[in-house]
Order: structure tokens, then C-alpha cells, then sequence
């Protein structure tokens, strides 16, 4: 429990202090995306650049599931990737392909050729975007910045897109162990200044999300390759002086070594079981999830027995001294979710919990 | 410890029996294959599936890897998909985009329709290649037959090809268990077939092959819609009278009930550390793996300092009791893989155990 000049209000922020609640808060990863029409209907004249780059369009983005739904928390409409550009990397999000980059790291030379410029200066747009989105919520929703973690970024980086076995990101990572963690320090430094930034212009909360690390590496290899540099990440963005949220993926072998990383609250995915996770990244940590996205197109019976379970294996993890529960997701919504499922889930949250 | 009439001679088949061996076998998944100039040039005038279907060809090829690198076991090539084409899957390996199937699977009615025919008339080249295999290699390089195992054969299925987050086929599991179920065990008749018959046919040991549950599932849906199907498979299998090796990957959260399914032998990936997954498979199981597949596209030195990782940890585990050691890649060898590295992998893990 962070002890607080004043007590925050709101319930999603007082959940990630560790400070008792109403009832579980609940926002879900993605959720400003394309199971809404409303977004859909943007994205249909605009593409996914235009709505990133346009603070105007990624502030409506932004707002659209705060206010069809009622989340507890609005996140920045954003990407993890666009920060590479500022750094040198020629990124396209090509439809149907996902994100593309032209020039992708091959060594060493490619690794020290990478700029670090400041996010006041690449990230402009969501900056301002991030300014709109606060002054329309005020003080009940906040909103969360975020950024990508240094080892999902450099395995984009490296394989120029998206990957099965990362053969290429871990054949450097292997192979040069120097340009690998340069590059992972160049990452840092430019998600420091970014997340900092988001902070400045209002982000109540910051997420990190570590897609990649788990699917890719084992234990050994994260704690050599990987947890330095996000511990050093966690340790420079505290200066923000707000909450943060620890989110990776795969990673369910190894929560202790994630959670040790650091992160005011860790968030988990689908695969593993909410108390057991809870244990292993320690009581006192808020846990954030951990419902498998693919519930969400079943129907309601299916999918109210698997919220039931995250629910009962929340209060499980209370009834041992875990401090509090943020209900999400164990990873991204997905396009064809219908929003009945989404509209009931809020509800049913709210309702049991409080 | 198995007890047998007679001793087994050759090393593979000691160690997958328990019994104390000379040295530490070594065998790599997917040994027959592109990193080999021998294969490229077959598989330059034959399609995969002409290959696999030309009892000549898919025994060459075999042979191949036993040949240039003296493994200790051989494996018969094959794939895992071809069994859903007598099943009533158009099948097709595209290439540049990997395995495509037409016609996958879209609900219980598709499901309902599925065939279960023998192996015998399904897939004869298969079994005749087995037998050409054996004829060639006699006792002392055993021959492994395998198949995939029902979750992932059912993933590809109702996916029609790869999947990042397997969601058509997760939806069908949630949505429509008894069709899922149904679906199952069917595969397993079908699979538990196939094995029986390539027993028949000389295969000396027999693998399953789970590479999708672990990325898909978290513990409880492993532990409901597969386990079950996976265990009556190596219920069935012990009549074929040969031990059999239980791989899966992603799974290194629970292995423990990975190896409750059965498995003379447990075969984990490379997110693990060795001597931990034998502590929660059980030191009496023989255990198989564990290299990074990656770790073969470095120079030798970083190649051997990660080997001997596997070596120190097999050796930690035999200490406290751990019975036999076979040394295998955490997943298949790469295509770029440079085969002086396979040489030389060879040759240490030989001399370094005996």
C-alpha cells in the first residue's frame, strides 16, 4: 500500500495503490477497437497512422468504449510500435499484414545507427491527444498511458514484423550480446521519456506491456536478456510519481522474476490461475486480469462461469491477504466480440463485487 | 524402470526404457529437414506431400540425418496433418504460407461428418516407408514413429491453417464442448491407429507431438478438453508393446499434468530449465530436450556454453535421482541451421557423457 499525500478517489486508482474499493474496477485491453461501430466507422476513412497521429481522432477513439460501456479506466488510443520511427525504423501497418518495418535491424551497426530523440518531439500527437482525452474525462476516469516493453519493441525491430519462433531477434540477442543490450538500453531510454512525457500531460496510470518476452524466452534467458533493462525501465519511470501496471504475456512459469522487475501492479494473462499468479508475484502487488478473451464469443452462460472463476479465484487470493483486484482481460479484445458480451461483463463486475 | 524380457541393446531405446547408457543419446526433432543440402535438393523436384507419400522418397530422406550425423534414433518423415485427409479435410501444403485447409471445420455438424478410416488405407506410404526404414537401419539405430496430438491436430482443423491466438478453435471448445469432445475422439481413434500400426510396421518407439495446448490453453481448460483424450491415447498405445514419448511445448507451467497423461518418456521445450521440469515430471520418467533451437544459428562457443547448460542440468537431475537423459532440441531444428553445428552438437553431447 503507497502511502498518498490524499487518497485518490476514483475506485481504478485506488485499486492500483492497494487501497480498498467499492467494488472491482474493470477496463479491458483494446477496448477502444474494432468490435465497436463507432470505431469501425472512424477507421473506416482513417488509417490506423491517421487515428494515432491525429489527437482530435485518437481522443474520440479514446472516449468511444468510456462511454458505451462505463470502464473504470480509459486507455490512450495508441500503438506500441510508433515510437520506433522516431528511432529510425520505417513502420507501415499494412491491411490484412499488420505492422511492417522496411528497415529491420540486421547488427550491431544497425543497433548503433538508432536514434534516441525525445517523445516531445516523435510522439507529439498522442502527447496532445492524451491532454484532450483528460480535460473531456475529468477526475472520475482516469486514463492510462503506455508504452511497449524494450524486448517486445526489438523483436519487432529485428524481425521487421511479427514472428513465430523470433529465430532473428534471438539469433542477435544470441550472437551479439553487446548490440543486444545496447539496443534494449536505447529502448529504455526512449520508453522513459516517453511514458515520463505521457504522465506530464496527464496519464493517471502507465502500463508496460510485454507481449513477446514469455512466448520467446525461458527464465535464463529473461533474467539475463530482459529484466535488467525492465527493471531499470520501472525504477526511472517512478519519477512520474503515478501507479504502474506490469503486463506481459506467456510469462506464467516465471511471475516472480516478472513481478521482481517491478510495476506497482502486475498484470497477467489468461493461461495461468488468478490466486496461484497472485502468490507468486507476492499479496501486497494489486493483480490485474485475467479472463481468456475468447470467452467473450461464447455465450452469456459460458462466459459468466468463466468470470465467476477469475471472480472467485480474486476473492480466493483476498481471503490470503492479496490486496486488490483489477478485472480485465488476459489480453487484447478481439474484433469480433460482440458487445452485448461486453455491455453485461461491465455490469455483472460491478454488480458482484460490490 | 520397464521390465523386459531382454535388455534393449541400442542406446535410444535403454534410456527410453530407464535403463543406465553408455553416453547420452541425441536425436533432434525435425532432423530430416531443409537445413540439409541433401533434402533441399529432393524436396526441389517433390512436392512435401509427394514426398511423404512416396514410401522411397520419405525413406531416404529418413535417412538422411543417420547418415551424415550418426543420431541415435531415427525419425520416420512424415507430418503431422496428413491423417485429417482421410478424415475428410482437404489438405494442402501452399507454398511460402504453410499447411491450408480448405475445408476446416465449422461446427458440430462438420464435426459429426468427420470419418475415422484405418490407417492401413489411409496412410500406407507411411507405414511402407517404416518398414523400408527398418529394414535398412536393423537394431541399432531404433526408428520413432509419431503423430500429433488431438489438440493440435483439432486446432489446425477448425483453424484451416496457423494460428496466432487460436480463437476459431478455442470458440468451438468453449461454445460447443460436446462437439469438441466429439471431435477428440475421434482424432484419437484415428491417431491411436496410425501408432498402433506404425508399431506394426517396426517404428521402436513413438512420439506425440502437442505443440499448439500449452500457447492455447491455461491449466484448467488443459486439465477439461484435453487431458482426458490425451491419456486414453497412451492408454490405447501400450498395446503396441513400445515405450512413447509425450511432447508438448508452451507447457512449462504445468507439466506435471502434461506428464499425468502418460508418456514413457516426457519431452519439454526450451523455456524450461531441465533439471526443474524433471523435478515436477518426476525423476523416474526419462526425460527428453531441451536446446534452444536458436542456440544452433550461433558460433560454436555460445553454442557449447549452452549445451553444456542442457548437460549440467541433466546431470543435476540424475543426481537426485533422475533416470535417463535423451538429448533433443526444445522444438524442431531450423531451416538456416548450418550443419557443421549439427556435427559438432553431435559429437560433444557423445563425448561429454560418456
Amino acid at each position: 500500500m503507497t502511502i498518498l499525500s490524499s487518497e485518490p478517489t476514483s475506485t481504478f486508482l485506488r485499486a492500483c495503490h492497494g487501497l480498498p474499493t467499492d467494488y472491482t474496477p474493470i477496463w479491458l485491453m483494446r477496448q477502444a477497437g474494432r468490435y465497436m461501430a463507432e470505431y469501425r466507422a472512424i477507421r473506416a476513412q482513417h488509417s490506423m497512422l491517421d487515428v494515432i497521429n491525429t489527437p482530435e481522432l485518437a481522443a474520440e477513439v479514446t472516449l468511444q468504449p468510456i462511454k458505451a460501456f462505463g470502464f473504470d479506466a480509459a486507455i490512450i488510443f495508441a500503438d506500441i510500435l510508433p515510437p520506433l520511427i522516431g528511432m529510425g525504423l520505417n513502420l507501415e501497418f499494412v491491411k490484412g499484414e499488420g505492422p511492417v518495418i522496411y528497415n529491420p535491424l540486421q547488427g550491431p551497426a544497425d543497433v548503433a545507427a538508432l536514434q534516441t530523440p525525445p517523445a516531445a518531439e516523435t510522439m507529439p500527437a498522442t502527447l496532445e491527444a492524451i491532454k484532450l482525452v483528460v480535460a473531456e474525462l475529468g477526475q472520475k476516469t482516469p486514463l492510462i498511458g503506455f508504452a511497449g516493453a524494450p524486448f517486445t519493441l526489438a523483436s519487432y525491430a529485428i524481425e521487421g514484423g511479427g514472428s513465430k519462433v523470433y529465430a532473428k531477434a534471438k539469433a542477435l540477442m544470441y550472437r551479439e550480446p553487446k548490440a543486444w543490450h545496447m539496443l534494449m538500453e536505447k529502448l529504455v531510454t526512449v520508453q522513459v521519456d516517453y511514458l515520463l512525457e505521457q504522465a506530464k500531460a496527464g496519464a493517471a496510470v502507465l502500463q508496460l506491456f510485454d507481449s513477446w518476452a514469455g512466448l520467446a524466452l525461458g527464465v535464463d534467458d529473461y533474467i539475463e536478456f530482459v529484466q535488467p533493462h525492465n527493471r531499470r525501465l520501472f525504477v526511472e519511470i517512478a519519477a512520474a510519481g503515478v501507479p504502474t501496471i506490469n503486463f506481459s504475456t506467456g510469462t506464467g512459469a516465471y511471475l516472480d522474476e516478472v513481478a521482481a522487475c517491478g510495476g506497482a501492479v502486475v498484470g497477467v494473462d489468461w493461461r495461468v490461475r488468478l490466486d496461484e499468479a497472485w502468490e507468486m508475484i507476492g499479496w501486497q502487488r494489486p493483480i490485474q486480469g485475467n479472463l481468456d478473451p475468447i470467452a467473450l464469443l461464447t455465450g452469456w452462460d459460458q462466459l459468466k462461469a468463466r468470470v465467476d472463476v477469475v471472480l472467485e479465484r480474486a476473492a480466493r487470493g483476498k481471503a490470503q491477504g492479496g490486496v486488490s483486484h483489477i478485472f480485465n482481460l488476459g489480453h487484447g479484445i478481439l474484433p469480433n466480440t460482440p458487445i452485448e458480451n461486453v455491455q453485461r461483463l461491465v455490469e455483472y463486475v460491478h454488480e458482484q463485487t460490490s
